[in-house]
């Protein structure tokens, strides 16, 4: 059975993605960070919602309007459609694992 | 920010479901489990596809025509619809907690 925390990439020079499920209007997908960040002059700016669980590591969220937030193991939020946000940082001594769910 | 492993359950008679997103088409879940598994005579039989992860603990699941399989953290699999399907146990020892995705 494939396991969400196996073959998790290390030192690698961009974050991985990899999609575990696609449906019409829905896409699962698992995402490992390795101190990576968004680019400053390159944020996300999605035209669908997109719901994020930080399970393994540690990040932080920077989206425009609401601010930054700093996320651990467990923590869940929806990042709305057209919300310009960014990850300011990520955990440099592990990976940072995250399950994202695109509703598009 | 709501995080998966808070106000986690104990000594509960039932599963616990509890609701984290619905969208058209699409439902997001946590189940936490204590113990508790599906009776023999009343498998689940959905007529939708759900994507599930285990998160914490451990339980083990049998689907029909598949036959039975241990799950513990960060085991992911799609019950697909139709897929009569019954969870045969989960952890004593603490709660088992699940992430599920319905396709509806």
């Amino acid at each position: 059975m494939p396991n969400l925390f196996e073959n998790l990439p290390l030192h690698i020079p961009e974050e991985e993605f990899k999609e575990l499920l696609s449906r019409p209007g829905v896409r699962i997908e698992r995402i490992v960070s390795n101190g990576q960040s968004t680019p400053l002059d390159a944020p996300y700016h999605q035209a669908h919602d997109e719901w994020v669980l930080l399970l393994r590591g540690s990040a932080s969220l920077w989206i425009d309007g609401e601010g930054e937030r700093d996320l651990g193991p467990g923590d869940y939020l929806l990042i709305p459609a057209h919300s310009v946000h960014r990850v300011t940082k990520t955990a440099t001594n592990g990976p940072t694992v995250w399950l994202a769910i695109h509703f598009r």
